[in-house]
């Protein structure tokens, strides 16, 4: 008798992946680019979207994940920018990612038709959301110098997972002892060569070149 | 016929707090008071440890839980306490927490003999630590000025479930926005009067109170 073990957590991602791929499906139909944001919680993900989205650029949408709460989506709806807010809240403290069928829950909320770009607010966590894939086009992830240079290498997956690192609040380096060609050399060490972009989502500076790239149609 | 339906997540859970009781009465045993420290992805828990164990006090043993790798516990290490790594990375990402489970595999390893205070510096995380006890006796947390002062509102289990909330990186007030105020008001939300320490690891402010509650006996 042939018999043959199968691992749970690899079956949860069996299914994750099958779900992520109806996501793409249904965005590409809509002709819909989808990026996937991640980061540690406070790395300043929502106030660099603000500052992307001030100008209120034309058939872009958010959706924000949240363990709970709306606060983020309220920050953005200000801009005038549809926002579409996800909790992953379960009574139970809730999940600590979105995954590809929270994503898909989602979707008959999302407004495809009158969108070319969709960006994706994950939950603020360093280690599962690099493990879901959503449905996305590109992933990118905001570091923040205050988080310390080791991060690339105690959180290898994040780094590897996506196609930009936004370094972030580089407006505090005068004020940190945090040495940006270590942060650098960590992340050649993990991703070689992945596309960095140094930037403070406070005074703006770079934002206008991360807003290329996440706006990017 | 009698039915009942028993959620997965409740059993896993429930499966920890077996598993926590195991270890609480091993730890009574040797008469170690557990500590388990917990915070966001560079928050300056380490540092902050770093500060606390440098005029190494005796008796005090620190287990380090992280993805993968031990850089952490090098840094300690250092200082002439015993430090004991535990890993989460199961060839699969890791885990984003410690459970109770991972913590007693470490036991074998723990000179628990020889030391009084366990310290548990758990995995860089808002969310899911927060869910699952470890067999520790108290929780404390630490939150950087620089992640801003919704994290309580975004994360209320983690600052619910800790018996001690550390307000760290304080020496760079000067060059945020963050109001402090506006902080320990949305801590007084989800956590009404809980016990919270003001301090800066990088000067030392505040790191002798700290010390004094961790090091408790």
């Amino acid at each position: 008798m042939h018999r043959t073990t199968v691992r749970v957590a690899r079956d949860a991602l069996d299914a994750n992946s099958t779900i992520a791929q109806a996501n793409r499906d249904d965005f590409d139909r809509h002709g819909v680019r989808v990026v996937n944001l991640m980061s540690a919680p406070g790395a300043g993900k929502t106030t660099l979207l603000e500052r992307v989205l001030e100008e209120g650029p034309e058939r872009v949408g958010v959706l924000e994940g949240d363990v709970q709460g709306s606060f983020d989506a309220d920050r953005l709806s200000a801009l005038h920018v549809p926002v579409t807010q996800l909790n992953t809240d379960n009574g139970f403290g809730g999940e600590c990612h979105l995954d590809a069928n929270m994503v898909r829950s989602a979707l008959p909320e999302l407004p495809l038709d009158d969108i070319d770009v969709l960006i994706i607010e994950n939950v603020g966590n360093l280690v599962c959301p690099a493990e879901f894939r959503v449905g996305e086009d590109v992933r990118a992830m905001v570091s923040s110098v205050t988080e310390g240079e080791d991060k690339p290498l105690k959180y290898p997956l994040m780094f590897r997972a996506c196609e930009l690192v936004i370094l972030n609040k580089i407006d505090l380096l005068p004020h940190l002892d945090f040495d940006v060609e270590l942060f650098l050399d960590n992340l050649d060490d993990v991703h070689p060569g992945v596309e960095r972009m140094l930037v403070s989502a406070r005074t703006g500076e770079g934002v206008e070149q991360v807003g290329e790239w996440l706006l990017r149609r």
